[in-house]
This record gives structure tokens, C-alpha cells and sequence, in this order.
């Protein structure tokens, strides 16, 4: 039984990593601390897990987090970099959910982030948690950065592409949606409901965040710089993300096979049918990214544009999901343990 | 390992049986009809269940229907009373989530239901699955009668007052208000988004057709006929339902002890700490029926009145989920087997 | 041409009002204020504004308020108490949407609001500006204290019973759900997007600040003191507001009859055809107050108790445009002067 | 006064007509047709136009539409290409909001509304009624085409820069978000409620006809043929339009500027400041498209690729509100008239 400790667990996902080690037949919660909430029984903080959980928070400084066998930091960004080398030291495992240990780079960390990075010596040691592209690396991994929402839908929708060459690298275009469970717990006027819904903007384009990470992403498959336009947009619902991806063809193939060839055997991508649009309910509180692959019709001047859809619950396959995911895969269990709940639907 | 029929399972309920299904550990899905989808993969039609479900969609006159352990029908009204009769001659249990053996008065079926019983004779055997009430005789039932939504909410939360003599029977208000899952998936104008998104109503309240299975419902309990006002309203989410529900105190007593120690030991019902305000998210895709007692202040004219809350999923405790424990029990399975989901929040 | 302020004009109400205004043919602009956005333009901090006005907000303390006509205070609760007193002695009139001149009873006010009322010798002179019963003290009134929003739809559901006597007033019932633009523009986690969307609860059922300005309202109609019980209740919307009103009958009467003769002749206020469901879009964004009346059906036990349905806009008839209604009454100028918009539907 | 009629009045652009001659100066409603409400009060098949409207719904072969000075068809597709002749005969200008003589080439249009059209003859004379381009046509035709919702929100966002030939026409994509109401009042699974709510998908993606409309209108502009993929998705709201636009850049200019001034004058195209993020509800229920040019970060290898947001009311500027501006150039009136209308927010 690994024994599981969570940093901060009163954000969403937080919230959604507790929903999931419930159904987790080899983890069990031995700490979770929050500042503002220790002491109080979790079913207390969430009326959601009332009867599920006889732990209540920890104060930071008193959790006994270096008696676990992982520690999950579910917290704003900042919060990890200033913990994990003191955990790592006690040999325990860090899976960090937060942006702390996904850039290599601390100079491009800080100029996105705006704070001194507090651990720069970790990142090269950080494996990023994107199962799929570093499974090997992951097993046996000290600390694991896991994944952007954004970054995992763009990045598992291009890949492919990437890999094989067959697109131009210097003109990638994610058009990505999310709903509002993406931009965390905090309070701002435009998040809510009021503001929010029966609403659609998008955000950022000058500049996001995920930006310089899935750029990173991407460069490591092409194994040049890639040129990437990056709009994120703000749709009204709960959960999902839907990235809508251009890329222009260089060499012809059948791109269907080769995404279909690329994922066989991921438990957690579905490659759809040809022709299909995945909706992001299809992976609503399920740990999936699902991808579907169109050609503009033949014979029309765009023939060389090829549009990948590509969606996942940005809670799950975006955050919480694929951190359990990491914690199997580093603790040698199987990938799929405790996590193949279907989507919600509707 | 339970071998389970499903007719007529292109609907929601029969999605979320579907859902379910997958994460029980003694039942497996031996067929599944469809008139309309016979012969389409499972997958194809739902794409959230893809690669979750070999099977494919039977047409109902060639599934092997009566070589299944239990078949539940997820049809709209009207169905399993022309084919439950035949299942059980066969030996074959059956729950029936539709309405056709909700009510035990056949000329009161006719009444609301507006077409001839065609097995009026079953009607005295039809076990009413409302686990809490009725867990004894559901263990031998051969022909189950899953509740509606609105009844258990209603019911579960006026119950411990009616078997306690504390109110005045003659006079109970629910208010509910419902997610539009609740109609099924029937399509007419006011249920399409562009009309019920950001807009609430009332409906039927001269009438509804889950107005006298409450009825009946919270006559046996009191013993007596009662008086009940029900107002469903429709509100704008997908899933969730909030009984707010009135009735007058005759004799005091400690209501919130009152309703602890009726479902003490209830592993789907959950009592609030007094003074809540339970949420539908908060049973959201869960099996769960939380409920709070509120007690207007002392003094006002109107401290006679008590406000009970009462909140579940509409397709979970409401409809499918317990159809599964209904299962559970009549099959002498752990009741919360495949059933402990935590609510999907946010 | 009325020469109008507004202070506090960066919420919802305020909004509103603005939108209103650019509509009405004999008011305009003035002076608007707030703390927070002095110097800015209008449509700089309201882009649906843009190009619609000149004019940028005021500091509070720089604002030439006294050479208005009137202001309306578009404030949180607290602010208009203490800035109404000098506006009067300079001969503005005003229209206070907070609800600080909203109770009569100072001692009242204080238990419900927590602070102590900065001008009780105010709250004699403030009429209570719900048109339908007042207007005669309105045409000639000083200061205006709006009516909220659930205070419009109850009591515009309730009057014509507890006018003719023929409902018993000890025992009345409120169950209200409003949109979320209700609470203002304020951020509490329960109203954020990813909490409140798809989801559906109670609050405040212990006790609301309404619940004393309703049961005023009542009292006055009645002409002795009321039971009420109120259950506010938060429903995923932006806009709208829907009272189920529940009411025992003590004599009988054709009680569409006694709704159509009592509103005969109000512009805003719409008797539905008997047996009607009011949908709030029916009054989205438009100043009305929709009614339907239901009596169940003859001959059951319940037979005895009356549901009214009333249904509004939160910030037209609720706040804003009732507030404009009543500056046209206060000016003599036409009543539905720049307030004959239609709903927006869908 | 100008008579207007309208033809299919039920749907959702014939009833936003309605709300908006309610509030039209210089026009009323003399017909309005429906075969299936053909004796019905309007208000009765609108219950939010009650009180509003005297008239009652006409059976088509019996309403006297040659009588009315403008006739607006609001039908769905393939109506209006049989009774526009016959109109056009009597001396009635029609304005057509369905799609049947917005495409110049009747093969093509054949080729995309599968059926043969019945007036080909008119094609060359309807004049396509987006108002920015083609005003002076408009003030004089008999026939207007009223553009789609997508093609006004990609063309207006577009037609700058290929006017000024600064991007490449053989690369453009267009990446749009519509809310439910723009696929109309038809009845289909996913624009159900509770399969649409909290979900987010493409549709459409190997071909949706406005995909040739827009082409038309940026070959015209580009005075040439263009390469376009545009890729529509459906996002859970009501009303709102976003389109995300990208074209690379072939000739460097100052884009701000380049939209400002071929915007200056425009009353319904709104430039917004550099950097900023419309979102679709600062459009909501106005006559409106604004405009955001995003260019990205110098030095970044994508520094050639232009983004521009589009954002509009599909139902306002989309449809009805369009085709009342139409009206307004064909009758010689103020092109604003009845249009200014401020958006409801929130």
C-alpha cells in the first residue's frame, strides 16, 4: 500500500486526486495539509467526500509527509520548488502537479513566472510526467513534473506529427478551449458564474504561460525550435478542454495510421475514427485524451492543412488523472490501477 | 459473476447503467437491445464507453434476454409491462426503471399513464425498490420497480417524519427543481439548450405523473392517505435534483436526531450536520441522498414549519444507481458493491 | 431632461442602470462615481459601453452629485445611509437600490444588516418603491428605497391575496430561486463558474435579509403581522428570478380574476392565462413581472392550498428598471418611458 | 411607416426580428406567417411578447405580404428561393435571412444545400447584405441576401487585410465558436440541453456551408481566390459567435491602424484597443461586431502570424440585427435606427 501525502489539498485538483486514491486499491492517504484549513476534517472542507475520509488537514509544518512514499504538491505554482528537495532527501517521492519543474530552463521559468526559481539544480533532474513521451524516464523518476492541461492536449495531438517529420515545424497553430475548473480555485471577476457563463473569450494571446511549455514539448520531438501560436479561450462549462490544432503538411502520408500506429497501446489515447469530433464530455472525469485527425478536402488550396482535434477532462488527463497515472508507472503498478472510470455522460 | 440484460439501453439511464457496469465486480453486461441501434457497437453509439465494451447493440426479439440473471429495462413507459411477464417465466429477475410497476393501483397507472396496464396482474408482485424502505422484500423480489427521481428525494426526506407521527400528513409541500437529464432523452423545444440554458420554470404543476407514486410512497409510511402539493421545476443543469420539502410540525421532537437515527447504518443516505445547505454537485455521478433538516428560528409565527433538503443525482440514487443496488441486494451482494464513487466535484 | 447620478456605478445593478439610461429619452448622465475606477473611462471598465458614453467616473468626493436631479445609489449595503442626508438637504432626490432605507424599523434594520443605521430619522420619510403599491407616495417622494428582488416577486405574487383576505396569512411559503447575478458582484467560491454551474442549492434558510423586507411588505397588505417561511435557493443562471408561492385558502374566489382586476391596468406586472408556466427568459433583460396562478385539482386533500408562480428579471424589476419606474414616476413622466424593451429570447 | 412582413416567424431569427421592430421608429409589422401557428396570437406562441404584439400568426397563402413594403423571410433554407419572385413582382423588397441567395454560383450553392434552386435567375441581382461592404448596393436593391453568422464575424475580421493585400489569401484559417441558438430551433440530440451543457465540440469539419459563403466574400475582398479552413465549433451558451482568425503576415504595416481606419464611421463595427480580449456577451443582444488584432511577440519564430478575434451576437449582427440595418439602408433611414441597443451584461 504506497502511502500517499498531498500538499495543499484544497484546490480542484486536489480535490480530484482525493476523489480518485478512493478508488485506488494500492494508495491510501496518510497526510494532506492546507494552511488555511488545518485541522478541520476533510469532509467538513468537502461535503463531497463526507463518510469517505477520516483525515482531517495538517498544518504544513506538522504533516508527517517525509513518512510517505509520495507526496503529490497540489498547490499554486511557487509552493513546490521551496519542498521537494527537503522530501526528495528523505527519500520520499514527489509528484508535483503544479508549473515548478516543467520548464528545463530557470531563466525561461522566471521570465514566465516572475518569481526566483528556488530549486533551479532540481529541474534537470525533474522528469516531465507525460506518460506517454517519457514512460522510461518516469518509472524511475525522484521527482515528476507533472503536465499543464494545455500542454497535454497540444502536445499529444502534434506529437505524432512531430515525430515523423511530416508537418512544418515552424507553423503550428493550438486553438485551445478550456473550461473554467482550469484556472484553479482563485477568485477573479471574470470567473464567475455571472461574468462566466453563456460567455466565451479568449485570454492570454499576447502570452501564456503553457506557451514556453509546450514549445519545449514539442522541440524535444522535432528535435529543433518549433514555431507555435498559441490562443487559449475561455469556454463556460466545468471541466474539459478541446485543442484545435493546425499544421501544415510537408510530407504526404496516411496520418490516420500514423497517430493510430503512434498510440497503440496507450491505455489513456484514443485515436477515434476518421472524420470523427470528440466532444470533451467523452472524457468528462475520465482519464483519457481523445484525438481525431482531419484532411481538408482534397483539391481545395488548404489540402495541405491538416486539423487535429484533440480533448480531455483538464482535471484528469490534464492534472489529477495524470498524476495517479505518474504514481503507477513510478511505483511499478499497473498504468491503468484505480483509473479506468468511464466519462461521465451525460 | 451476474449475467445482465439491459432493454433498451440507448437512453440515459441506460448509459449510466452502462457506467456503472464497468466498475462492478460481479456483474458482467450479457446483452443490451436496441431496436433502433441493433447490430451498432456499444462504442459506436456511445463514444465515451469506446474500448470499454466488446459488445454490440441486439435487436430485442433475437437477445438472448432470458439466458441473462437479471434484466433491467431502461425503456421509456410503456415497454417492460408487455415483457416483463415472459422474462420471469424464464426465470429471469427483472428491474424496471421505467415507471410501468411503480404504482400498485392499476386503474391509478391508467389514469396518469394514459394507455391500458398490460400486466395488471404483476402489479401486486412488483417489489418498489426503494432500498431504504423496502430492502427485505427486494432480496426476494422476483420483478423489481425502480423508484423515479423525484419520489426518492421526496420521500427519503419526508419518511422519518411520516413513520414518526411528528407532522401533519394532510398537508406536505415539495418543491423540486431537476436537472433536464430527468426527462430523458426525448427531445421537445423547451428542453433543447438555446431554451432552458439560463432560464427555470415550474412545469406540470396541475399535474405530474410522479405526483401519486410520492403519494402512495408516503402513504404507507403514514399509514394514512396524504396531502401533498408537488411542484417540479426544471432548472438549468444536466444532473441534480433539490427537493426543498414543507410540512408541519404536530409534535415536537428532535428532528435532526430524528432523521440520524432512521438512516444510521444507510450507506446511500446521508444525514447533514444541522443547518446545511447540501448541493446537487455534491451527489453529482455518486449513489448518495444527502439530506438537512432546518428548523425556522423560535418565536417567528411560522416556527411550526419544517424545511427538509433533500439532494441526489436524478440518474444516480435517482434512477440507475439504484437500480444497482437493488441489484446488489437481490442478488446477496455487499449492497455498496461497485457503488462508492465519490461525487464529481467541481 | 433629468440629470442624473449614480454612485457606485461598478456592479451589476449599476451596469443596468447604465444600459437603461442610454435608452431613455428624457434622462441623462450626469455624474457617476466610484472609489475604485476614478479617471477611467466608462468604456474603458464596461467594453459593452464603449462608444455609448463620454463620460469617466468620478471620485465620490469630487463628483458634483448635488447638481443632479437625482441619484441613484448602486451601492453595497451601508454606503447610501450615510451620503442620502446632504443629497436631500440640496434638493436632489434619490433612489437607493441598497437596501438601506428598505425596513422601516431601524432596530430591525440593525439585527439583519449587523451595523448600526446612520440616518434612522430617514427611514419614516423613504417610501418603499415597489410601483404597484405605492405610487402615489412615490410621485412626491424625496427618497426611494428600491425593493429587492426577491421582496418584488413575492410580494407581487402575494398582495392581491392578502389584500382581499381570502389566504391565511399566518402560514405563507416562499420558495425562491434566483440567478447569480443576485448576489452582486462579489466573489465568494460558491459563486464561481466551476462551482455554481451545474449545480443547484438552498441558502440562507435559517434566516435572509429579505425575509424581514418581505414579511413588512406582507404585513402592510394584510394589515396585521404574517407568517412566512422563505427558502432562497441559487440556480445556475445569470438573470432571473422565480418565486413558487404556496398559500392555504380560507375563502374561496375565482382567484384569476382577483390577480387580472388587482394588476388591471400595471404596465409591469402580466396575470398569465390560468394553468401557465412563466419561464424567467420570458422576462430577461425586460422590466415585468410575470404571474401565474394554480389551484389543484378539486377534490384532493390538497385542494385547499393555492400556487402562485412570479417570475422576473433580478436586475430590471428586481432592481435597475423598477428603479428607473420609479424615477418616471417621481418625475411625472410617463411610467414605461425607456423601459418597453422585450425580453431577450432565446 | 414602413410595412414589414415576415415569413416563418417562429424560429429564433424571426422572433429577434419581433423584439426588434417593437422598438423600430419607422417600421411595424403588418404579416407574419406560419403553416403550424397559422391563427395563433403571437403572444401566445411567445409568451414574452405579450401584451407587445396584437396581431396573430397567417397562414402563408393567405397573408397579404403583397401589400407590406419589405418582406423578411426567416424561414428555413429552400423557402425563400420559391417566393421571392413572385414578392419581388408586386413591387415588395425582400431581405432574406436564410441562406438561399447568399452564394453567386447556383451550382455551388446546389452542391452544398443538396437540393435544385429555384431561382437561379435571382442570384445575380440579390445583393449580400454585410453593410460594410456592399452599402451602396444594398441602399438600392430589391433583393438582399442577409449573410450568415459565421461569414459576418470571419469576413469583417478578415476583409482589412486582404483588402490591403497584406496577408496571404492561399492561408487562411478561420477557427469559430457559436452558441446553440445559431443552428435555429431544430430539434437534434446534441443541441439538447443536457448532451450540450458543460461540453464543447467541432462540428462540421470536412465541410459546413458557410464555408463557401465566407470564400466568396474574401475572394471579392482579395480579388482572387482564397485558401480558407475554417473550423466551427459549438461551445455551451445561448447566443455569441467568436471567431479566431489567423493569417500570415506577407507585408508589414501598422494592423491597429489598418483596421481602425477601414472601420472608422462603421456604427456596428467596433476596433477595440490593441491587446484586448472581447468576450461574446459585450455583444450580447447589440448590433455589434468587435475587433482585437493580437500580433505575436517580435522574434519569435511565429512573429508572421496575425490573430484577430471576432466576436458577435449570431441572432444581432449574426441575423435579425443585420437584417434590420439592411432594412434601414434600403429605406433611406438612419442606418442606426431601432439598433442601439447597449448589450445585457451580465
Amino acid at each position: 500500500m504506497i502511502k500517499v501525502g498531498i500538499v495543499g489539498g484544497t484546490g480542484y485538483t486536489g480535490l480530484e486526486l482525493l476523489r480518485l486514491l478512493l478508488q485506488h486499491p494500492e494508495a491510501e492517504l496518510s497526510a494532506i495539509t492546507s494552511r488555511q484549513e488545518a485541522g478541520r476534517a476533510l469532509s467538513a472542507v468537502f461535503p463531497s467526500l463526507r463518510g469517505r475520509f477520516a483525515l482531517a488537514f495538517s498544518h504544513p509544518e506538522k504533516a508527517a509527509l517525509d513518512q510517505c512514499d509520495v507526496v503529490f504538491f497540489a498547490t499554486p505554482n511557487g509552493v513546490a520548488m521551496g519542498e521537494a528537495r527537503a522530501l526528495l532527501a528523505s527519500g520520499v517521492r514527489v509528484i508535483d502537479i503544479s508549473a515548478d519543474f516543467r520548464l528545463q530552463d530557470a531563466a525561461e521559468w522566471e521570465r514566465w513566472y516572475k518569481v526566483k526559481h528556488a530549486a533551479p539544480e532540481l529541474l534537470a533532474e525533474a522528469v516531465y510526467g507525460l506518460c506517454e513521451v517519457n514512460r522510461e524516464q518516469i518509472r524511475t523518476a525522484r521527482l515528476v513534473a507533472n503536465p499543464g492541461c494545455y500542454p497535454t492536449a497540444v502536445l499529444l495531438g502534434l506529437l505524432p506529427l512531430l515525430e515523423a517529420g511530416v508537418v512544418d515545424a515552424g507553423h503550428l497553430i493550438a486553438d485551445a478551449k478550456s473550461g473554467l475548473s482550469g484556472a484553479g480555485r482563485k477568485m477573479e471577476p471574470h470567473l464567475m458564474h455571472a461574468e462566466a457563463a453563456d460567455n466565451f473569450m479568449a485570454y492570454g494571446v499576447p502570452g501564456h504561460r503553457h506557451w514556453p511549455e509546450i514549445r519545449q514539448g514539442l522541440a524535444r520531438a522535432a528535435g529543433r525550435d518549433v514555431g507555435l501560436v498559441f490562443t487559449p479561450h475561455l469556454t463556460p462549462m466545468i471541466r474539459g478542454l478541446h485543442a484545435t490544432l493546425y499544421a501544415r503538411i510537408t510530407r504526404q502520408t496516411d496520418f490516420q495510421e500514423l497517430f493510430e500506429r503512434r498510440y497503440a497501446g496507450e491505455p489513456f489515447v484514443e485515436v477515434m475514427p476518421g472524420g470523427s469530433h470528440p466532444d470533451t464530455r467523452s472524457a468528462r472525469a475520465a482519464n483519457v485524451c481523445r484525438i481525431a485527425v482531419h484532411r481538408p478536402p482534397e483539391g481545395a488550396s488548404t489540402a495541405d492543412t491538416l486539423v487535429v482535434l484533440s480533448v480531455l477532462d483538464n482535471l484528469m488527463k490534464g492534472a489529477s488523472g495524470q498524476a495517479v497515472q505518474n504514481m503507477n508507472i513510478m511505483f511499478g503498478l499497473a498504468e491503468t490501477l484505480g483509473l479506468q472510470q468511464a466519462a461521465v455522460v451525460p
